[in-house]
């Protein structure tokens, strides 16, 4: 079975969002092929900034949020809090996505602590990184050659034992570091980060990502051809881990990036340090990033590379669940891999994965775990 | 090309030692196959017992041998110390015999961290397991069953990674770790476990497990049933992580257990947990070890199962090297894997690696490494 095309721009349940020639080629390229899920997981004390982040039912409990989501990846259930991670509303992380997907394709997983400050009950990568400052300090991220230079021998291996990787991301906080590395490095990035909130503060992301450019005394595009230095001075762990591992994988297997405006940040660093990486990337989200008006993920790529975009058409508008139906008016949207996960799910199975029966195992699995009936 | 039979119970390399009838099975199973090569590390306290482990220029630096071994299988090179883990007669480490079968073959690598007192310089799994402690206090290992369920899931995720796993090991005092789980279990391997040194020390080994056994207030025998508490009592945290990892993946994938006597603790442990395992294993060790008069790996494996042994028949006999050349006389005979990787490489190449090329790339290598010429 071939994924058809409905439409002009939309297979079975993926949308080619952007590029849609080189989306339809790579999504051509990972049909029916075995894919490996890594999950690259980092804290930042940004996140701990009042308003910035929804990943958590307040912002102290945010260092709990990645390692909770990759329990819940490997485990089907967190061990490192009670329930599963919500937003202050208490909608379920978007690691329910990811998980249902994973497992529905039998796709295996492997974690990679690029920085946590509580460690997951369950096997990890260890990079040798270091939790995320405050990047209002303009001292981002400790370490980072050394973080970088180990997540690319990561992902030297990692590519030889699969067919492409799809590469998620858990770090409350991650689109404020992913503007500041943008800014540093001179893209226009102002107001066009995402948000796990339906009001996207970007006021505020802006004024704490201004905090660390003057603390660092940096002005936006000083760092232009200096991307690791942007991730020391304002970006996070995650950045610099999922921009080594993809620069290590990506000359023997594709890589899906699968995340919303974070990637954008990673994307930069690759399109800085090797050029060729990018014929062989494609990000992938969901339609709650590509659809949404409070950010502009097309925007940022468009000024980076000419890399495609997919995205996955999860649409919780008919579920029985309030706590999935929320996810329509603007919260959460993306993370841990959700968008890029679907796609690589029904991309896997050759469609035989449908997002409807993708959506019916999201909305069992928010059932034994949310309780609800 | 095929593997072709050379005499009775010899392939190109690899020789059918034990089980002759699976040994070749299990050998035309993983014939032109994918493997993924695990290296599972740990330093147990007992390896500072004077005079019982090689493994190291002295006992003190026992504790660095592990990372040192595995920085230089991802490397090419040690980062945590200068050189290569050498013997007190300067005679260097196996895992130069595994970097040069793995770089051969282009085989993929993961480090896991069973419990290191030294973290090793490169990208490694953390099973959340703590160093072994001296066995003579007859508690070995702590928090034996969480390390064993971390083990577990990961082989599950890493068997959909491959096609087969080959698992070696690095542990300085090792064989007296085995030796331990083995007598508490009741097996009769007492004189039977090899050594990495030519005059095997097997009164100071079992006067070691004996001084444990009386600290716990355990007869031989007593854990026949209880593998776990063995380990916990008188093993080391490698065989609790790859007997996880084992159990974990043979469902999916075949498993090479790449190592000589200390890999019989394991599948002791393997024997009384999941009986169905033992049907998908196979032991990959050295000639060095089949053919040693002072331990006895055929009778421990046949007294716990029905399981092949195959080994690499490597020969340095002709070695420029003295280095290399002592290898002949006894000395290191097996570890990190060394045997298996050997095996796989020829295996997976279907014999276009031969023995002689993959020596000729050891003799390469020590001459780079040790700056002999």
């Amino acid at each position: 079975m071939k994924l058809s095309l409905i439409g002009e721009d939309s297979l079975e349940g993926v949308t080619l969002f952007h590029e849609k020639e080189k989306a339809k080629k790579f999504l051509d390229r990972i049909e029916g092929k075995k894919p490996l899920f890594v999950c690259v997981v980092a804290t930042t004390e940004t996140a701990k900034i009042p308003g910035l982040s929804a990943a958590g039912a307040n912002p102290a409990i945010t260092d709990f949020t990645p390692p909770a989501d990759v329990e819940l990846l490997l485990l089907g259930k967190c061990k490192c809090i009670s329930g599963v991670p919500v937003t202050p509303d208490g909608i379920p992380t978007p690691a329910l996505i990811t998980m249902s997907a994973l497992h529905l394709a039998k796709t295996p997983i492997l974690i990679v602590n690029a920085g946590l400050k509580v460690r997951p009950m369950v096997p990890f990568v260890d990079l040798s990184g270091s939790p995320g400052r405050d990047i209002r300090t303009g001292k981002a991220v400790e370490n980072v050659d050394e973080l970088f230079h180990n997540a690319q021998i990561l992902g030297e291996h990692l590519a030889g034992t699969c067919d492409y990787l799809v590469i998620g991301e858990s770090i409350p906080g991650g689109t404020t570091t992913a503007l500041g590395v943008l800014l540093a490095m001179g893209f226009s990035a102002k107001g066009k980060v995402s948000s796990s909130m339906p009001a996207n503060p970007h006021t505020l992301k802006l004024e704490t990502v201004e905090a660390g450019l003057r603390a660092a005394q940096i002005r936006p595009g000083d760092l232009k051809e200096q991307p690791l230095k942007a991730i020391e001075y304002f970006g996070d762990p995650m950045i610099a881990a999922t921009a080594g591992i993809t620069l290590g994988a990506s000359d023997k297997a594709p890589v899906v990036m699968a995340g919303g405006t974070q990637m954008t940040s990673v994307l930069a660093t690759l399109a800085t340090l090797n050029k060729e990486t990018l014929s062989k990337v494609a990000i992938g989200t969901t339609r709650w990033i590509t659809g949404d008006s409070k950010s502009d993920l097309r925007g940022i790529v468009s000024e980076i590379a000419s890399v495609p975009i997919l995205a996955a058409n999860l649409d919780f508008a008919s579920s029985k669940h309030a706590g999935l139906r929320a996810y329509e008016t603007g919260v959460a949207k993306e993370g841990v891999g959700a968008g890029g996960s679907a796609i690589s799910a029904i991309a896997k199975s050759r469609g035989e994965i449908t997002m409807n029966r993708l959506i019916a195992e999201i909305e069992t699995n928010y059932e034994k775990l949310i309780g609800a009936r």
